[in-house]
């Protein structure tokens, strides 16, 4: 998920550890490649290819569809292919207890569904049904050294954040995740990755076993693409603690919440000492954050909505951003209520129509990696 | 491999270093538990399930076939179900070339079938041809931790002898080596792995393994066998520059070598200078090695043949074991003849309906696997 609203320092507070100048020049240059893209996707949709997806822990919240759910449904509606993984394997990197698998399943795809995916269109599909998809792991390893898992960034962050929980020692599948994000996006020759500005870095190691199985198996016709990273058009939103909204740290709106729970979600919501309300995003987080959430779904800007409610404070401001939600997410609820009150049944028809279609792509795959790899016996 | 002819030290010269008294008593253990299992597959071999194999990196050499195949031929011959696994993804796990492997693993097959393996008993398989095996290694690596991984003696063993090569930095297929080899021997719910004794360790994390799915996920009923490691009735020998017979050191016969080349072969091996003939392993180890084949071939015992030869000297020694093993193999390379040149659509045959049999039961423990843990949507 990308920040869109947080402003940027550009000339950083002298004597503070900054990142190097490349890691600032790639980051300009990736804004700049993604607005590329985005104008070469307006006219060839049908060339892109995308790979995204959720770890199941959970029913999706706000947070979750602004920050990158309604990207997906933007891009599918834009006609660019969208596969979807559900990475139930991803539940256990990091912990034990898988939960109620299935149920959670269900209450994602309800989300998906709800939020605009069309499975006509987009591919669902859970990690665990592709066989074919998971053994690329194995000529993948092959091409990626120990030393260089150990530098990744979504290997070190998530082991640092299991660490935070308590948890001993990194696991072999945490470990591993950036081979495996290779497979999931590789499989299905995704090429366009819908990324955070600040996860720019997680998908160089799918970029690296792309180039490097094309060297060595396939040097005279590329046969992976090197996938690019989209920055996502996103807002990451934080909870009504003023935290990063996230199931874990019970901050968040589920968007299966009724309309009652969801004033109430609002009304809990931390803000400031300030009467009069302004966006100033550095200074006031909290506020700035229901102004965006506010303005998204009115259709207006953070600073425009401020202006609005000026000195009525944030009660106020409290009562339009929770009335815009609801009104908001109004549509989805309701397909959302229709989904559910059908039953189970379409659901797993959906799923197991994704997983179907997912296995056909990564049985061909998989042959064809054979093959490249002299592998055909 | 296990060393049967090489005396062991009971009690080392002072000041030598030596292994840790507890490892030494569990080695004692494990050759007791090895002949109880031996006594118990005799008994009842139904009850037991190998898992053995090799990878195809070149045609099969006489110390395979004393070290391992023969002893898998009276394994399955006692009614023994052996599994034998081509391990093709292991090729690349510490080279980037694969070579020929359509051809080497014809070569490969030529010789099991050969010296005997009878694919109506056992099922021999290709590593790459059953995804549904290879999706084990994704919750299996759940279950282990990277610091496990790092003190395991394969990996380290593996990394060593290929940084010896100028490889530089483990691939990650490398680290995770006994995590597939759990896979390899769980996915077919074996019980008995034939090491040798210096290998006795390379079996924990399978134990581990299997250990830690069943509490985590199996606990009424343990799921997976924690697999027995059966110290090998087999002999570890030379080659002919008096080192451990390897083909990568170009001191190895190979099985499907012809008579004259099988001659031409003893005839360079490196003896010592003493005239007189006398069995010795630990002072004159290529002349122990040349007793022990002779030995083997004509069924006596190396102390015998030494006596046998005496003043004779070396030379007639060598002339003694190249005639032995020619007579020895003539049967398995009469048989190796009439299946080359029957062409390679048996051999396709034999694999394809071993890599059948691997699929069908890899494919119903994923699904139970996946059952128990929970991702059945």
């Amino acid at each position: 998920m990308s920040v869109t609203t947080t402003p940027e320092a550009t000339t950083p507070p002298s004597g503070t550890p900054r990142e190097p100048r490349s890691t600032t020049r790639s980051a300009a240059a990736a804004r700049e490649r993604s607005a590329v893209l985005e104008s070469r996707i307006a006219q060839n949709p049908g060339e892109y290819r995308v790979l995204t997806g959720d770890r199941p822990t959970g029913a999706l919240h706000l947070g979750h569809l602004l920050g990158t759910v309604e990207n997906r449904v933007r891009l599918q509606n834009l006609g660019v292919e969208v596969f979807l993984i559900v990475a139930d394997y991803q539940v256990i990197t990091d912990r034990d207890d898988t939960g109620d698998l299935p149920a959670t399943i269900r209450e994602v795809l309800l989300d998906y569904l709800a939020a605009g995916l069309d499975p006509e269109r987009s591919t669902v599909f859970t990690h665990s049904a592709v066989p074919a998809l998971n053994q690329l792991l194995l000529p993948f390893l092959s091409l990626v050294t120990v030393a260089e898992l150990e530098r990744n960034p979504t290997v070190k962050a998530e082991a640092a954040a299991a660490a935070e929980r308590g948890r001993r020692g990194t696991s072999g599948l945490l470990f591993t995740y950036p081979v495996h994000q290779a497979a999931d996006i590789l499989f299905c020759h995704g090429n366009l990755v819908p990324v955070g500005e600040d996860q720019l870095p997680h998908l160089e190691t799918t970029r690296m076993v792309a180039r490097r199985f094309n060297q060595r198996y396939s040097a005279a016709r590329p046969y992976f693409p090197e996938p690019d990273a989209l920055i996502a058009r996103s807002l990451t939103i934080l909870g009504n603690d003023g935290a990063k909204m996230s199931k874990s740290r019970g901050n968040a709106l589920e968007l299966r919440a009724s309309e009652d729970e969801t004033v109430a979600y609002f009304k809990r919501a931390r803000t400031d000492a300030d009467r009069v309300i302004t966006y100033e995003p550095g200074r006031r987080p909290e506020i700035a954050n229901l102004l965006q959430v506010g303005a998204h779904f009115t259709g207006t800007t953070p600073e425009a909505l401020a202006d609005e409610v000026g000195s009525a404070g944030a009660g106020r401001l409290k009562e339009i951003v929770s009335e815009a939600v609801v009104e908001g997410l109004r549509p989805l609820r309701a397909r959302r209520r229709e989904l559910a009150s059908a039953g189970p049944r379409h659901l797993a028809e959906v799923l197991a129509r994704g997983n179907a279609r997912a296995n056909a792509i990564a049985d061909r795959t998989l042959d064809e990696v054979r093959d490249l790899m002299g592998m055909r016996y």
